[in-house]
Order: C-alpha cells, then structure tokens, then sequence
C-alpha cells in the first residue's frame, strides 16, 4: 500500500492522540513531527508517545521538520483554537507542498469571522495544489455537519435543533476548567466576559448549517450561562461545592426573519443526568436521530482529523470545509 | 438564481413525488419529462401531477423529450430497481448530455453485480462529461451511507450492525405486497426463491460500506424470513389473518476471514412494535445512533434524488457513489 506522510504539529493531548491514532493506520506513516515544548524539541517522536521509537525527531519550527520530510502529504496541525494565531503555521504547512487538516475550531468555517485569513489560506493553498480543512467532533461533526448530512434525506426544512450535552466529570482538566468548573458565579461570569469560558466554532457550525441549506442569516445570537451545583460533585482532578459553577449551558442561534431557524444547544456540566447528541429536524420528514450517550470529544476530534486525511490529498485544492471535503468515515480494523 | 434544468424520466410514485419536489426547489426547473404510460403522454406535467399547467409535455421517449428541453442539466431516472433493465436509460440522458441521478437501488454500489453496465455508464458519462448517481432511502442512506458517515468520529471499526425497522401497515399496497404481506407461507417461500419477494440493494449496501472502510469481503449472505401474523391485522388495503405472512425479516451480512464484520438487518411488517433505523458501531469509540421511528421511505427516497441535484451537476465526471458524490443536504424554506 503506498501511506500518505504525515506530520504532526502540535504535540498537545490533541495532537499526541492524532499521533497514536495515525500510527495505527496501514495507510499513513509519520513523517514529521513539531513543537515549541524545550521538553520534546530533538527527542523522538515515539518516546514521547510511550511507543517504541520511530525514526521522526520532533523539531522547534514547521520549517525544519517539513524539510527533511521527504515527500509532503497531510500535516495534522492541532496547535490552537483561534485562526489568527495558527495562520502562520498553516502557511508555512503550504509553503512546504503540504496539504493541511487542522483541529483548529475557526477553521471549520472560517469565511465570516476571519475572511482575511480564509482567502490568504485559500489562496496560498491553491498555488501550492493542495487543501486545507478544519475538522474535530465539535465544531467539524455533532453540531454541524452531522445534522447537515441528515437533512439529506428530508425533502423541507423549516429549522433545526441540535443538543450536545455532555457530563463533564469524566473529561481532561483543561476541558473542566475551560467550562468553568468550581469558579463561583461571579468569576465564572468574569471569565465569560473575557471570553475564557465559550465554545469556540459555536458561531461557525450555525454558518456552514447556513450555507449548506441555502440561506443567508440576518444574525447570530450567542449566549453563556452558568450550571450550579446543588449537591457536592466530584471528578478525578476536582471536588465542587454547592452553589458553585460545575458547567456551563450555552446557546447559540441563527436568525432569519426574526425567526430562530437553527439553534445549537451546548451543555458540559458535572454529572449531567443525560448526556447524549441529538439532531431535531422540523421538516418534512422531521427526524429525531440520537447518538446515546454521545460522541465522546477528545477521541473524536482525532480520530476525524486522522480519518480525514485520506480525503484532503485528493480533495481539490484550496480551503475546504467539511461541506466539500466530501465523506470522511473511518477503517475496519482486521 | 441560475436554476438547474430537471428532467423526470419515470412517472410513477417515485418519479410523481420526486416531480413535486422539484417544484418546490427555488434552483431547479423542470424542463422535460418522459413516460412510456399511454395515459401519461403528450400530457402536461402539472395535469398529471394535480399542479396547474407547467409547460412540460411528458413524451414517450427519453431522446424526445431531451431533444426540446434546451440547456442540459440532471435527468431524475425513477424507472426500476434493475440496473441492466434501465441501462438503455441511462445512456440515453448521457448521450443527451445530462447528468443522471436515479433511484435504481443497484445503481447505488453497482460495481459487483453490474460490472459491464458499470463500465460502460462510467464510460459514457466521461466520455460526455457528466455524473451519474443511484441513491434514495435504502440503498442511498439509512443502510449504508449513513452509518459509514459516522463512523467519522471513530478511530477504528471492529464491526457495524444496521437495523431498518418498518411498519409496513402505513406503507402503500405496492410496498406491502413486495414484502409478501398476506400470503401463506408455502407462496412465501415460493416468492422468495423466484426473488419477488426481497429488497433490491442488500449487497450493495454492504458493498459501499466495505469499499468506504477499506477491506474486500471474502463474502455475502443475505436470508429472508416471513413474519406470521400472531392476529388478524389491517392497512387501508390488506387485512391480514393469523398464521398469514405480515412481513419480511431480511438479514444481510458481510465478511472478514469467518466474522460478520457488516451486518444490516432490515424488518418490515405489518404492527412492527419499535420501528427506527439503528446504527451500532463496534468501535472506538462504539457509536450507537438511533433515529427515531426510522426515516419513512418513499419520501425520503424522492428527497434524496432532489438533494442530490445540486451536488450531482457539479461533481466530477462519470459514475460516482454517494461515496464520492459528497455531502447532501437539504435545504431550508422560508
């Protein structure tokens, strides 16, 4: 079987999974490998992973681990959530002949909240021949594309509701405290103001729904509250008392007419008595499909970008979205 | 807007809702129509579909009814689930210069069990530079596409189990007599080995989902089971007594060095007690999805040949899948 290169950029939980999960897979083979962390730069790839080492040294910059990569194929970048602040890496991936799929939240629609940067990627992409695409569980799957998909199968839609609830006690540290977990209300409403406590892709899930269905929205409403404990809740890394925050519900919703047609409905708190993702299609057909349970975030988010790879270097080139980066599904393991 | 000429070939049920679908649609324009029915021809569309006059006169032929349509756009062949009998269709659309998107349940994975057909549409399409797609509710979606569009979010795949349950006592007459409700079980039998009585695109369902995951079967099962009727039951057509066939229960399996690693297992009949379409993934992680009481088929069907309209006019030439044929999703009406 001829494997695609890939290189891995960003060696954060995110990006160690990508690592260990590409691994796993007949048809790719690491090929590179970067990160700022003193503590990884010039050690093998493989040591850090607690595999058996694998011949691919972790280099400080992009620069130098694409160049002695040998021939480019799909760089998994999962270096950030703000596109501003990757963009710089995602170039220097192209500049390289490299193809890119990235964790990073804005890039799975990044056209309105950061268009300079989606038509500097676009571009850049497009004169190198290759394709770049965000994707992750959310924003890239449970809340955008997923329902989008659905709707397949309906003749009309009159709007959509979609719910991810989580229950966040069984989730990595950062996530707890991402969503506010043991902050009293008032610093949990501080850090709201700061925007540290939100969902980033929130606004652009609700756009590529948008652009997939054909409409233009008049607005986007966005709205973070807080989860109060009333019972003392414990995770493996936390332990919150009543009356603080153990989570957050958050809402987001796309206006026509002064009419909410889609609406995303976020919930990530300690002990959720029902986590699961669910898609409510008011149309014709409705459809009320429920993932039990729920897609589990960090595994998810690696295994979509490790399985999307084998569709960017065959995607057409330019920045793509999971609208027209074609189906993305996984392999069955013998 | 720039609309998309259409073209319903086929005007039966399907063909008839799939016409009213259209209508609705902003981008698209029915331009031309085509039935062999006696009581069809040289008729307006909108008479036979009970819609005021449209301007389209259904001609007996495909090539008469192209030839006036001006600009090409996507015929809707809704003609039969056989490929070899509606090849001499398709090629006629082709040879007209017009995408094809069908509901012929073995056009959705046609390359096993039609390789020449396959070849020579694949072929002609090209040669014409234009897309051909089969797709619909099952084969198209709930039994294949669908769960292989989930799989996304897992890292790997050990095996995927897919139930379609259906009451067939909501159906039309046509559907339950194909699932042989009301008979005795010795014409059952009879029915089953003369294969009247069976789901066209089983195998293709396990087909699409094993290319889409990378492995080559070693084989496929497929088995049909009456269900008998433990009282007397009813639709508006049939009344079906106890110890009677009220439906089918049809199981298709792929696979893998001895294991069933894809098993779709479809039951129709009349009073089903829980039905829904189901996907279990045995993965990592393991995805269980549920839509609630199954998606109904004959509108879903007609829907999906609508939906695909827009993808299938830009998608690259020739016989595509709905593996590679790219997202489909419906549209959002004011």
């Amino acid at each position: 079987m001829n494997q695609i290169p890939v290189a891995i950029i960003g060696l954060g939980p995110v990006g160690q999974l990508a690592a260990k999960l590409a691994v796993q897979r007949p048809n790719l083979r690491i090929a590179a490998a970067a990160d700022i962390a003193p503590e990884y730069i010039n050690r093998d790839l493989g040591e850090i992973l607690g595999l058996p080492p694998m011949g691919v040294t972790v280099r400080p910059t992009i620069e130098e681990a694409l160049k002695t990569a040998g021939e480019p194929g799909a760089a998994i970048v999962c270096t950030g959530s703000w596109l501003k602040r990757i963009t710089p890496q995602i170039v220097a991936c192209l500049d390289a002949g490299w193809n890119v799929v990235s964790t990073c939240e804005q890039l799975s629609y990044p056209f309105v909240s950061c268009p300079e940067e989606s038509r500097l990627i676009d571009e850049k992409a497009k004169q190198k021949g290759v394709a770049v695409l965000g994707t992750g569980v959310n924003p890239g799957f449970a809340m955008d594309i997923l329902p989008v998909f659905i709707s397949g199968v309906c003749s009309r839609v009159n709007s959509v509701l979609i719910e991810r609830f989580q229950d966040a006690s069984f989730r990595r540290l950062p996530f707890q405290q991402k969503i506010g977990a043991g902050l009293d209300l008032a610093d949990f409403e501080k850090k709201v103001g700061e925007m540290t406590i939100r969902h980033v892709g929130f606004s652009e899930s609700v756009q590529l729904i948008a652009a997939a269905m054909g409409i233009s929205l008049d607005r986007i409403e966005e709205r973070v509250y807080p989860v109060m404990a009333t019972r003392t809740l414990r995770s493996q890394f936390l332990e919150i008392a009543p009356g603080r925050v153990c989570g957050v519900d958050q809402i987001c919703q796309g206006y026509l007419d002064e009419s909410a047609v889609i609406t995303l409905h976020l919930q990530a708190y300690f002990g959720h008595p029902d986590p699961k993702d669910r898609t409510f299609i008011d149309g014709e057909p409705p459809l009320d499909v429920t993932v039990k349970g729920g897609i589990p975030g960090d595994t998810a988010t690696c295994a979509m970008a490790v399985n999307a790879v084998k569709r960017i270097v065959n995607a057409p080139a330019g920045l793509r979205t999971m609208l027209d980066a074609g189906v993305i599904s996984s392999w069955l393991a013998r």
